[in-house]
């Protein structure tokens, strides 16, 4: 493969180590694609016949095919998916199929290659992404106006609504998918035509490969355009911010899914059973889904650490991008599609979550809001007044709407009657209509904007 | 702090373990921005008087001015920032202080000073990238046709120029740029409003504080605003990226520098010696350069592990999103300014990267094309023919402009004298003139583009 | 500091990228020690007089006391620690202080103080977790027979006993203290003698400056002796593996501390209340060490990522161990003394520990293991029958033990009456005494063998 | 596989992302010896019947043999390793195989696995790296003498020897094995018996089944047992710590093999060439042994991440421990097997090593201890004495040695013609005769040593 200047064969742990066909096999469409796009735009320039280009066309297409169907014979000792498909085509087509590989290199090849397939791999993602939002949508519209308790620290803080909870993930995901949006957008220039890294003397035209691909340009500089991972690692960042995500919510199902909190229940299709306990039924599906995080930031600090301190250009270290790459970005495919799932089948206990939100105190907030909004009080010392309140209540085994207006009165002369109708957990949530708060109107009026969003 | 509830005070350790005072305090000029924004706010929707509003504005300014001066005493049992100004303003004003709180919460007011304080560090992060395109465009302008090798696996592939090298990195920290940028846009979204969770029954107007702190709007969902760090991490991702190809760079600085390389040159000024070897000139800027993504990579790793896995909204674990993020933070600036100072004080050593340039059969491929081009061979055998050519040259001892021509028609009859146009290094680089290549004119072409994008 | 061979000052972005003695400081005990050790080293070898070592002798510890008292004045301009101590020693003693830097260099200096000082920390970090593993203890012994859920996937899975569940942490704990000790073996010899890197011809005797310091042995290979960083990194993982379990313990005491677990409650010495809601007791210390992982995990990443790819011998990038370090070790010895006072003052509530194992068919498996053993079925027919009778429970409302012998019977006749005695919690943990299981009988063994172990 | 109480099939989707036996049938060897022994350790208890243990062993014999020979059908449906041999074991010997599963579970069996197959990959990445020192050994015996550059900062610091460099990586590869050996020593610890999570109520002996296995004792909490995955983590740190021990090997081999340094030639089985310059030999495999480490702290950070904040005991989560595990074993197992191929076919050149020790003034810290030595000079008043004489030596365009005396003299008048003996790069490493010195005396006596450990 490398002319005759190498007196003795590779080791065996050589070739072991070497070897890249077992994973970059996945990058055969995208080779394919890109060595036509290459071959079309020679012929153009005239640095190919026209004969030559259309033979070398019809061996490509005839190579796709056969690794569409499984015929194709992937060879260990060819090193990697270039070579495979470049030996195929000079079996097929024969010493013109040399001609191809005029004016180029792997080292812009497996580039164009690898930005095809993430730019592939996001637009799929996005779609599963926006499948989730879909889902969470339609469970925050079916229970907008459930009463839960809002957690801090894992305590009850203020009720919240179901619809509102489900939204602050819509939101997260639609940042995830900003962020996909923006790897896109900068991915998308193509390095085809660097070469090995300094350019070529043919007379080559970079925009017409580039707009053959679907890249919006070629990329300005041939030593970046060898050497540049950038895109892969912002990928990886994106797809770990997802993760984070993800990982809070299948936390929240596996917390909210134990006998102790009761505030959902999953469908069979999403849990398993034991081999020694019958009576389980585990979230499995959300603990896998908490996980794949880990795999994730794994292969983004993997990447990370490969990247850090490579002279330009190429490196064969740059070989070790691909499989971390590619285990994160299956991780989080499936993920994704596990959560959707989730979501869509899991069904909310609207009677558990509004006792949990009916508990705790967790109108406090509303008592010392109404202190100073009705009585004048500063915040500060509304708060101190609420305090005592809810120690009074606590004292009595009861919440808070259920002390006595007299127990109030002792503790600030200044409170009414009418304090009652901002103590119960309906009327607290109705109350916070500011924008973007929990009230149902609030979060009626959010779903309709992502609706719109998602169509 | 928390009303009259607690029995006992809080241990030594849970103290220091729960005290941020020590790091928040860089949220100082936000957090009274934040605090004066909304206490205008409150004044125009009639939550606040006039007078109380006018009072709080001048108790803030005031304490802006003493922590300016240095004059403000932080007191580590206030725990926080928040509280610390809260208290100081109680001191200063009376009472009227405690109106400040209606409406809001730490959680609001924490993510707003942390959005307002990355967005600034963006800010002047993106004008230190700046400084450094200029500092790596003005070498390569003066370099635009020093001719030095192009390496693939640290051996000389092909010849360079000097300038295009310094314009890989441009590229490189245009792409920082942009991912910055992009992060910057997505945190630019204002918390405030969204109060512990669950947003206010007060009347606020959350647009009004969101465009007086500068944000395009306020956040779409009360929970979301309070337990994203999203920002956080998008920021710490593109600050890794950062430092991935400021490793590159500096890890080339120290080999260029070596006694057997011997490329550049640097300054006294980013240099060191040794306590005990009187004659060494340590390039410690760059090989601390080359160390900073450690500790960003570090971060991020951190504040991911940190975000796995917690339940809306707020949980304390979130505290530990400063102290990482600030120390990523300071030594990616540090480490952008260092490596201005190194590129701007650098000088090339012409000759050295020449000569270097022109040693290990650097065009051969320039050989490979000629072959094509001018005899119509595959490129396939062209590369064979090629390699029996270095094979000749490297047992007569020469390198491949030197080898005779009859030498050359020996191996293939094909060869004529024009060859001889294409082996030397200066024609090399002159050829490859393809869009993003290494001739002197595509980079000068790519310098004026650069330039007027600087301006 | 260098010889008069630099002509420019350094940058002032160079001198704050190259300082170090702002967190170097930490050394100056340890570099006392050293420079104590090594100057009577040389005065024992004739290399000094002995009037000169002991004029040294008496600058140091005049040094030592002037730091322990505040009043030493640390430089910035001195660069780092063993610079500052050196000049005022030449302050306090004159040049005779210059004999002082004999035979050795910073690059053995720094390697000897860091590993003292991990040492130090090594063993301190030890006698936390000692005092952790008691608390732990002291739980265990106190609800030994406490019965609450085993859980798997957070889901009720079988009875399991307070004390033994306590005990699964004294094991953990016990691994990560082992650690430390096989770290600190590894860790414990001398890089003093080892010079600049290449030893050094004065004749000094290693071994007795090992001695000295309470190193085992000097190490073997100057060139090793100042690139090595492994015990850093070695320390950094078994400080990673034990932030590990105390996030999994700070995870269920958040989870056990919700008022759907209700299963502890925490001392008010470890919980914080809410600014804007009085009646929250927030489990902030248990939150805050369940996060110091990502601190932890992130100085090793940052360490690692650090000395990938450096060529020996010392590196400047080596500066950049010591603050991710630092920060990773202060955050372990705060989290152990924090989740100590935790567990010493946190009280669990057997009944409400005791309801949640009787709920949920938890005794399942010991009807299986009865059928098994009683009635002579395979344990995989075992566990269909146990399936179908879990769901009669279910249908009927119950839990196991109120299933009446009918339907039991209805279900399989072959079983009888005697099923009851393994269908009760208590029956169930009782019956656990395999080594190492969950009995009453075997948690009061293992604590026996910990006291031992612990005294 | 879970009793009758789920209504519906898993989704699709729940399959993949649940399914495991795509990487745990790695364990086959390991399920079938836990199996073994659990079986004949259940007949010696009286558990099970002699004739039912002999049936099962004759099974699980069988299955192995199927599965040595390629034969045995994987079964995606049945989701892991276990539940295919037990099925497997149902249709060879029939509905006897329902009894091996008494007294054990899956969560006690995966645990055994993993630790045994965990063991064995220790066991035979100490034989390779135990070849590697081999390897460095013969490397410092044939070049203990060569005279190098001893580098700080990648300048010219000291003359070394060749031999002094490669028992640099022979220490640092004994403290790996070091380190494996305690992990090892840790992880030699059974779980089998734990059960679910809460031991059994059979009399089992758990002491027949570790001894059965070669553990050292049954671990001593069953929670623990089946919730411990720290063996893993350690596993991993010192992989990741090896993993820089190589990649900083790699660095040496890549910048050693450049044409500016010529240190080395690598053997043609260890390098490649290029598809389009045919003149390159690349250092492939270095390169990619300095990548590795990626993958391996990648996984160390992934199942960090996912241990991370997990309750006790099983979750699901930990299914996410096997892949990256394996991932990074393979890795590491390759890089060592590549290194110590290249490490054994790697040729220093002698000529260029001392070439390049001889420039830079690499010998002025032998003319500032000759200062002290043997003129009495404060080591920094000779340091100040041999920062003149280099810079003169630099004005003249020559090194040390080169210098006359009469230039030496007027820098400072007590040097004598006795400098010139310490001045040349032979008596330089010659006179480091410091335990652990360059002096080839040392590096013998170093070699003498490991050659006895080695045996």
């Amino acid at each position: 493969m490398w002319g005759g200047r190498f007196a003795a064969e590779p080791d065996r742990v050589m070739q072991r180590i070497n070897a890249s066909i077992g994973f970059d096999r996945r990058f055969a469409t995208e080779d394919i694609a890109g060595s036509r796009a290459h071959a079309a735009m020679l012929a153009a320039q005239g640095i190919l016949t026209a004969a030559d280009a259309a033979e070398i066309d019809r061996g490509l297409v005839a190579i796709e095919a056969e690794i569409e169907a499984g015929s194709f014979a992937f060879s260990e000792a060819l090193e990697d998916i270039h070579m495979n498909i470049e030996a195929r085509l000079a079996e097929l087509i024969g010493p013109v199929a040399g001609r191809l590989h005029t004016a180029r290199s792997r080292n812009d090849q497996v580039a164009t290659d690898f930005r095809l397939w993430v730019r592939g791999w996001i637009d799929a993602t996005d779609a599963g992404l926006a499948a989730l939002q879909r889902a969470l949508l339609a469970q925050a519209e079916a229970g907008a106006a459930f009463v839960m308790p809002g957690f801090t620290h894992l305590q009850v803080a203020q009720p919240v609504t179901w619809g509102h909870h489900m939204l602050a993930y819509v939101e997260m995901i639609g940042r995830d998918r900003g962020r996909l949006a923006d790897a896109r957008m900068r991915l998308n220039e193509c390095p085809l035509g660097a070469a090995a890294l300094a350019g070529t003397g043919f007379p080559i035209d970079r925009e017409m490969t580039a707009l053959a691909l679907g890249f919006g340009a070629p990329m300005a500089n041939s030593l970046d355009a060898v050497s540049d991972r950038d895109f892969v690692l912002e990928t990886l960042s994106a797809a770990t911010i997802c993760a984070t995500h993800l990982s809070r919510m299948a936390e929240e199902i596996v917390i909210w899914s134990t006998a102790q909190f009761g505030f959902v229940k999953l469908s069979d299709k999403y849990t398993t059973g034991s081999s020694i306990m019958p009576q389980k039924r585990n979230p499995d599906a959300a603990e896998l889904v908490r996980a794949k995080i880990g795999r994730i930031i794994g292969a983004q600090v993997a990447l990370t650490t490969v990247m850090k301190g490579l002279p330009l250009a190429y490196s064969k270290d740059m070989q070790e991008d691909k499989e971390p790459f590619f285990d994160a970005a299956d991780a989080l495919a499936l993920a994704i599609a596990a959560m959707e799932g989730m979501v869509r089948d899991m069904a909310p206990v609207p009677e558990r979550l509004r006792a949990a939100a009916a508990s705790g105190y967790s109108t406090a907030t509303d008592l010392a809001d109404w202190l100073v909004r009705e009585a004048g009080l500063p915040f500060r010392e509304a708060h101190h007044v609420t305090g005592r309140a809810v120690a009074a209540a606590e004292a009595a085994g009861v919440d808070l709407p259920a002390l006595p207006l007299e127990t109030l009165r002792e503790i600030d002369g200044r409170i009414t009657e009418g304090v009652y109708e901002v103590l119960s957990v309906e009327a607290s949530v109705a109350s916070r209509r500011s924008y973007g708060g929990t009230a149902p109107e609030q979060v009626r009026a959010q779903i309709a904007r992502w609706k719109e969003l998602l169509q």
